[in-house]
């Protein structure tokens, strides 16, 4: 059972991009996930192929349509696709390493990704896409954040990480901030690895590690602390 | 004047990627900001040109080396550059909007990316680094996490989007999420553009469009509107 991705743009060639790299590219070479680019202009209006025009009621920038996105995501999925459909928007629920792991665990997804000023609403409701937010900033376009929540869930995939990743991940899953890193060489620059890491004394190195982690989150992300 | 941006990283081959098309790759091609994507492992140690080791303490991954890490920001950052250095950690400070436009506004940056288990502290406290984040989940590198910052700040930098950017922008950054957009056709799946935005009165498009606003905020995202 594989992960599928499909993704609905006007910018095909960015993928696979930097998903074709490192972990994400091995494991997509070994068949665990599967990724199909689409582009939505091929589905574009006339000769000229056209996707978008200007908002109704006025306003700056473009929107995409309903009518050619709509077809789009027709011809590329089926009506009984079990697989979520997203559009990444600024708009939407904000993807947590919960959310990754939720997404990870089913049969792949479906994302479409805006540019302009926006997307028709009424395809957004007449297709049910699921609005989902990388964070509370504003990007040129959906690619890069598709890159983003297909990365996350990637490495949950089995077979992808080993051991490696549980450290962080169970870090963050309870809403944690990780303790500091440190290896060798001993001293740097007069800085040393603090004492208690080369003890040899697990409980102690455990504690310690604990308590930086509350330290860390309580300093920077107190909201973390009240979820 | 443009904006400089320097990346430190184990895979420089995926930059540019994405940011080398549409909006960023045409503003790159333009000259209106650079991208130098070096490779950490250039500074590894010994033949094998090695960046890590186990982590002080035991516990699983492996953790990036603070002398080799180290060299590489200082062969590639001259010690007065103005830039800021930032480091893509999930435990680092959220990117928002307006961390990206003060980032823009300014001569540009250093990201440095890290891989694996993490970085030792002791190159993020000696060198100066500014822990970054881009949202509360983990990705397999830092190397996504650059190419998001580095396109929420080139969209902002002058002459790269005109008029486009505005309403987007304006709307995130007084801590509402967008109203729908709508476009021809008028009705697509016996679905229609709201009457309202039809009417060509724009004192009562103004005003169903900040009411949707408003509503769409308090419905999904009610922690924007404490702000």
């Amino acid at each position: 059972m594989s992960f599928d991705a499909t993704i609905l743009t006007l910018y095909p060639d960015m993928f696979p991009g930097p998903l074709g790299m490192s972990l994400s590219g091995d494991a997509l070479a070994r068949g665990v996930w599967s990724l199909a680019a689409r582009n939505i202009r091929d589905h574009g209006l006339g000769r000229h192929r056209v996707v978008d025009d200007t908002p109704a009621g006025g306003g700056p920038g473009m929107v995409l349509r309903c009518d050619v996105l709509g077809q789009a995501i027709d011809a590329n999925v089926p009506e009984n696709d079990p697989r979520p459909k997203l559009l990444m928007s600024p708009r939407g629920q904000p993807l947590t390493q919960a959310f990754a792991r939720e997404l990870a665990a089913g049969p792949g997804v479906v994302i479409v990704c805006g540019r302009f000023e926006g997307v028709d609403e009424r395809v957004i409701e007449g297709r049910g896409l699921q609005e989902v937010s990388i964070g509370d900033y504003v990007l040129s376009g959906g690619e890069m954040a598709a890159m983003i929540v297909l990365d996350a869930c990637v490495r949950l995939l089995p077979g992808v990480m080993g051991k490696e990743a549980s450290g962080t991940e169970e870090s963050f899953e309870a809403n944690r901030l990780e303790y500091p890193h440190y290896t060798r060489p001993r001293e740097w620059e007069g800085r040393s690895i603090p004492d208690v890491l080369l003890s040899g004394n697990h409980a102690m190195i455990q504690r310690w590690r604990r308590q930086e982690s509350e330290r860390i989150t309580r300093e920077r992300r107190p909201d973390l602390l009240e979820r």
